[in-house]
């Protein structure tokens, strides 16, 4: 049996059923001090001294360190350069000096013998802080002060496809500040070993050999007196295992006392601390033609960045800006982000960032289009989606250094597909028997194109003298399940049960270097280093094991735990028995690297686009505007699923978040910065039982054509549809003309949407079955969009 | 400045001159539990019983176990086989059940909270041994019960040399049991992660990678669960590093207890524990032509192995026979190794092993050749070394599954040389002189052939951000001073210091396989390794940097630090920006493995052999028989000496060691095989005070063709010709006619001698100034030898 492609145990699971998981928390080192960060209060001030006298005094406490301890001019640097943006001056330091920029930031790091002690002297050291006042706003900040810089896509003349079009539809929208939130908060461990000069650090994730480096220029320490070590992780979500302050401040207070000092973030410090995500304002436009063919589309966004430009730099604005245009037949399209700091949490990548927002402002827009021009939502995609006979389609620009070269099989085919299998117009039939019997019951449907499989990992394969099989791969194990995937694998081409595969992640002395874990890559990526290493062990093994069998290399195939002769099994050793034999003098004189071990370095030579649809049917109380999700589903092309069940598990969970960023969850501030969302109780996670179930539909109808196992990724899919999908559930139970704003659509919201009257349209022009019944009630904020759409003219945007 | 051919700072006396240096002993883990191994008192008897419930029940003792509680079968493998040989029978296993084979022989284990518990708690396991005779003599042992095997080598016809002959010289020799007797006795400490499911072993030394295997097949633990850690050793000397029993109990008991497991051996322990060395007797004859010039070789000898086969196998055995030849025009050559069991230590591997044990005998039997045939005993080395005219040399035989060809470049010429150097004429006149005075006073000389270079060796060299230079490779670190000598190699290629080159070995995490250090082979296969990783790093460098500064690769040329424009040293870039530059997309996308690392693995085609001479001027004190050296010199070609003070250091060392052995050192058992020499002032090492300044004349005339830094290798040079110089230098103080018969020459040996009044011979043909004043008066016991020349018959070998 194949061991790709069916859902094995999972390696993971025995530790971590067992509560055996080995979590940074769980890393108990002889003699460890405990660091706790004291945080400004404040969003915005001056910082005019910090007291540590009373701190530096309690018993036990072992240092007090502020920024006039550390190197001077130390700052975190970004990961990836963006061409013509220069981020030096926004970089966070890794402790404050002179300013405080948002609350939460760390302004002075205490050291003590236990994380008691070490919290209780934080709470001594004085800030002399003269508050100021704050910016929290990215669209009105003044560009001058705030503005690091613009983001800029496109393709195509969008002004003649705007000046041509037949329609114009506009909405100005925005989305709400989230974060991964991961059930584990953060933290690190760093030991120092002065016999060998070297320091140990665990509690690295998602990026641990791109961090190492970061970390030895900040120390100047060289990377290889660094051992980044593996432990379990419980969910990154893209925000665990950047670098943040807290990964130079630990490693540093170790190298500084000589002993191992342990942080462990709590949920409160890690809500103001981790990286924040999405809040974005847009300004989006669609250009049509009499028959609702998509000319143009036009984006210009606001993103809210917090404080500091963290590790991720222009990332989330350029994935904003360079894939909104979706799985389109799109002529022309133009998306400009605009980068702003405010006094709050910098932000970084979260879950299908930017697709989270240019899916829900395309696609609502879509269904404001829709709508105006009188043409069934489903209808109006399904003229657009690009079919097999436009695939593969180059868009005409570049991605990350790449072209963008879309790589699907059908777009159009899976929509039509995946409504079929979730049986959206059945969905729908019942939404407006709902509302016929006066319930506020409204369905949704969202079209996304993903992007996974950037960049390069390498990985080791090697099987020893007892036969086992280990696999060392450059990603993260970050709670994915992605162990098990790696040893599938290597499974699949060393004809091994994959449970006996023991995988190895994140550790830098093991591999030397990887590329790491995000953007739904390390199965693209890392899987198919993964693969390449087998391969080189499987010609070493073939090479070896013919000359024992008296075979030729070409005949030997994996079979049961070795090498067997094609169609004469009898004639076959065990992969232990090859092992050994590798070493002797016949193969260790070839001046190859000895033994049966494979490297590989797997770089794709572009991405690849995984691509899905995302169905919603929800009802609003019309009393609290709290909406309830009726009924949910994902379709999503993977290419191929190396363990089906770990794809399900992936675009449930993501559909969650999405789902959370769509109706509940938000990080508030007051005006005068200070956060309001401290606990998950105010950040507001959907809970299980605010689920329906979800569905959720893989297919393997297209193989990636980009990399031989056909993997197109899958960790971001269910979150990408989520914020579109149900802001145009919820608009169609209210039967609004115009758009939502905002997300979360949270019952405030939502009421205030219900209170402006903006009920179902009558103006639509065809047979859409579930207007009829609605008026069309237009809020004033929106006549610029309505007055854009009718003039064919489109507002000016903004200079940048 | 080159880095090599300089004596750099060594990059280890930094930390051992500052007593910072980490042994295995200060290696401490939380937790650790102490083991002490429960020895045989006696040498040979069965063992009716272990009776453990006394040790069990002492308070602290966490385990006491025996035979019973191991995987049953269990045996140390040689890790070398030899062809027709079958070892399976002679192997040791860790614990002994049934029977006991040499006093020393571990019989249980006791487990304890420390290390004096352990050692009370060992003394209460009480053995039930019956006592049996032992076998303590290997010429004299029952061969069908005792005879291993034979090792046999040679070419040529033997036989119709030896009749056709107009001299045959015969002796019979023996050497004396040694060791290495390292300063730092023997330790291990294994510390197993539940965790991770690792272990950790600490102590290791030698041939890491090769024991992680044998350690994985035994434990039946995958080696990659077994990460073997670099520790600074005391000396190694061939001894420290072989798997012994107690390199599986201490990782076995750590398993098992789930604890860290130290065992640090004392000085005691170690002399019956540790290998012992070189115990042989040699029947040597010699067939010359009228002139002196050598017609053949044949050497008969037994070895004894004690009880048990080790993980050398027939190794020493091997190289006794296989290069008894030397560096001489030899027409025919046989050489028989009987490997004989007694019941004494088990022998290994001991710096110059087999060779001390036959350049004696060789060199010797043409001492008394020349005095036989009134030929200078310098003339008739000169009238038989090979000279450049017949270099390379190919004996037409194999040694370790390679032809063995003699790559010198003119051994006459070097004895000639390193004669001039050393002043030997003048040291002979000198003695002459004094023995004209009434004492004395003699002198001798031998001449060597070395091998060196054999088998394969692994490096990883790689620079990172902040421009460091780190050296991984497969060689162990026994206190030889190899991380300089790796340091300056790689530094040599990559214009940095040597002293900033960070070196690491003996890691199997960070280099999954390697060689090991022992045959004088680490700076010549390891250093190789080495070097071709460099190049390798350089060559990537070359072309990150070439696309950076607008050059062409090949164009640039390390320079301080960095790489430079050939000619244009302003054109540079440094190492750390290099290799932050080649994790640029453009370079991470070739799939080759990121960074700026190199691999390589250095296989050498065949053995190099370095060459030499040892000088000695002696004086024997005519009341007590001690032997005083006055004079001692070491000339050796290197090919290439990286570090020459640690060339002249490994020669000087190597002198003492040979001369101890040559001199003092013994183990001695009595009758019933009861070892009388469990302490260093039993074993008698040389004192400082014993000895002269000894010269040593290092050269680099010959450059080994077979390598691309043309090295020879030096660690064993000085050992090997000490036991045959002060042979010959004691039998012209003695003016014996006859042999010395056996090594060590002991006061009470030479006084044997002289008793014998084997005095100076005046029987010689020509003219010796030195032999005109002495007697000639054989011993009875040599009349067979001297009949032998006179019949030209040879004396008939055993058949074995």
């Amino acid at each position: 049996m194949s061991a790709l492609g069916h859902s094995v145990p999972r390696l993971e699971d025995d530790r971590l059923l067992r509560g055996r998981g080995r979590f940074h928390d769980d890393v108990v080192r002889p003699g460890q001090l405990w660091l706790r960060v004291v945080r400004s209060p404040v969003a915005h001030a001056e910082l005019r001294g910090v007291d540590t006298v009373r701190a530096a005094a309690l018993p036990g406490v072992a240092a007090v360190v502020t920024a006039a301890d550390l190197p001077p001019g130390l700052r975190i640097p970004v990961r990836q350069p963006h061409p013509g943006l220069d981020f030096t001056d926004w970089l966070q330091p890794p402790l404050a000096a002179g300013r405080v920029r948002y609350a939460g930031e760390p302004v002075a790091a205490v050291l003590a013998e236990d994380p008691y002690l070490a919290e209780d002297a934080a709470e001594l050291v004085g800030l002399d802080l003269a508050e100021l006042a704050p910016v929290l706003d990215a669209r009105t900040a003044p560009a001058d002060a705030h503005e690091v810089g613009v983001v800029d896509f496109g393709y195509g003349d969008v002004d003649a496809a705007f000046a041509g079009a037949a329609h114009v539809v506009s909405a100005d929208l925005r989305t709400g500040r989230h974060s991964g939130t991961p059930l584990e908060p953060r933290g690190l461990v760093a030991e120092p070993d002065a016999d060998t000069g070297r320091l140990t650090v665990w509690g690295a994730a998602k990026i641990p050999h791109i961090n190492r480096r970061v970390l030895a220029s900040l120390l100047a320490l060289p990377e290889h007196r660094i051992h980044m070590r593996e432990t379990d992780a419980g969910g990154s979500f893209g925000i665990r295992g950047e670098f943040y302050p807290e990964d130079f401040l630990v490693p540093f207070l170790a190298l500084r006392t000589g002993r191992p000092v342990k942080w462990s973030e709590d949920r409160t410090e890690h809500m103001t601390a981790a990286n924040h995500a999405r809040e974005q304002e847009h300004r989006i436009e669609l250009a049509l033609d009499a028959d609702g063919r998509l000319l143009a589309l036009r984006d210009e966004a606001w993103l809210d960045n917090g404080a500091y430009i963290r590790t991720h730099g222009a990332v989330v604005a350029a994935l904003t800006a360079s894939m909104v245009s979706g799985p389109y037949r799109l002529p022309a399209c133009r998306s400009r982000v605009h980068i702003v700091t405010t006094h709050k949490t910098p932000i970084g990548t979260y879950r299908a960032p930017g697709r989270f927002q240019h899916n829900f402002v395309r696609e609502h827009a879509l269904d404001l289009a829709a709508n105006r021009l009188g043409i069934d939502p489903v209808e109006l995609r399904r003229r657009n989606l690009l079919t097999a006979a436009e695939l593969p389609h180059q868009r005409p620009m570049q991605v990350f250094g790449s072209p963008m070269v879309l790589d699907g099989k059908d777009h159009l085919e899976h929509f039509d597909k995946g409504r079929a299998a979730v049986g959206y117009e059945r969905w729908r039939t019942e939404a407006a028997e709902a509302r016929a019997a006066g319930r506020l019951v409204g369905t949704g449907c969202a079209v996304i194109l993903e992007k996974a499989g950037l960049g390069y990992d390498s990985a080791v394969v090697d099987i020893g003298v007892t036969g086992a099989v280990r696999v060392v791969m450059g990603g993260a194990n970050v709670g994915q399940g992605i162990q098990t995937v790696m040893a599938q694998i290597a499974a699949e081409e060393l004809a091994v049960p994959a449970g006996s595969v023991h995988v190895v992640l994140s550790d830098t002395d093991l591999l030397p270097d990887g590329g790491g874990t995000f953007g739904s890559r390390s199965t693209v990526v890392g899987g198919t280093a993964v693969r390449e290493a087998a391969l080189k062990v499987l010609e070493r093994a073939r090479a070896v094991a013919g000359e024992l069998l008296g075979a030729e290399p070409a005949e030997l195939v994996p079979h049961e735990g070795g090498l067997a002769v094609r169609g004469a099994p009898e004639r076959r050793l065990d992969w232990g028995r090859i092992a050994a034999a590798s070493f002797a003098p016949r193969w260790t004189a070839t001046g190859e690297e000895a033994g049966l071990i494979g490297r590989a370095t797997y770089a794709a030579q572009g991405m690849t686009y995984p691509y899905g649809a995302h169905f919603a049917q929800v009802e609003v109380d019309p009393e609290t505007g709290a909406v309830r999700l009726l009924r949910y589903a994902v379709t999503y092309e993977v290419g191929r699923a190396v363990h089906p069940e770990s794809v399900r598990g992936q675009l449930l969970g993501g559909a969650v978040q999405g789902i959370g960023g769509a109706l509940s969850e938000e990080f508030r501030y007051d005006e005068r910065g200070t956060p309001l969302s401290l606990t998950l109780d105010d950040y507001l996670w959907p809970r299980a039982a605010d689920l329906p179930e979800i569905q959720v539909e893989v297919y393997e109808d297209a193989p990636a054509p980009g990399n031989p196992l056909g993997l197109r990724g899958a960790g971001e899919g269910g979150t990408a549809g989520s914020g579109a999908v149900l802001a145009g559930a919820v608009r169609d139970a209210l039967g609004l003309a115009g758009d939502v704003g905002a997300l979360p659509l949270h019952p405030s919201r939502v009421r205030s949407l219900m209170s402006r009257g903006t009920y179902r349209t009558t103006s639509r022009e065809t047979s859409d079955e579930q207007s009829d019944e609605q008026s069309d009630e237009m809020s004033e904020e929106k006549s610029d969009a309505m007055s854009g759409e009718m003039s064919h003219e489109p507002p000016a945007l903004e200079a940048s």
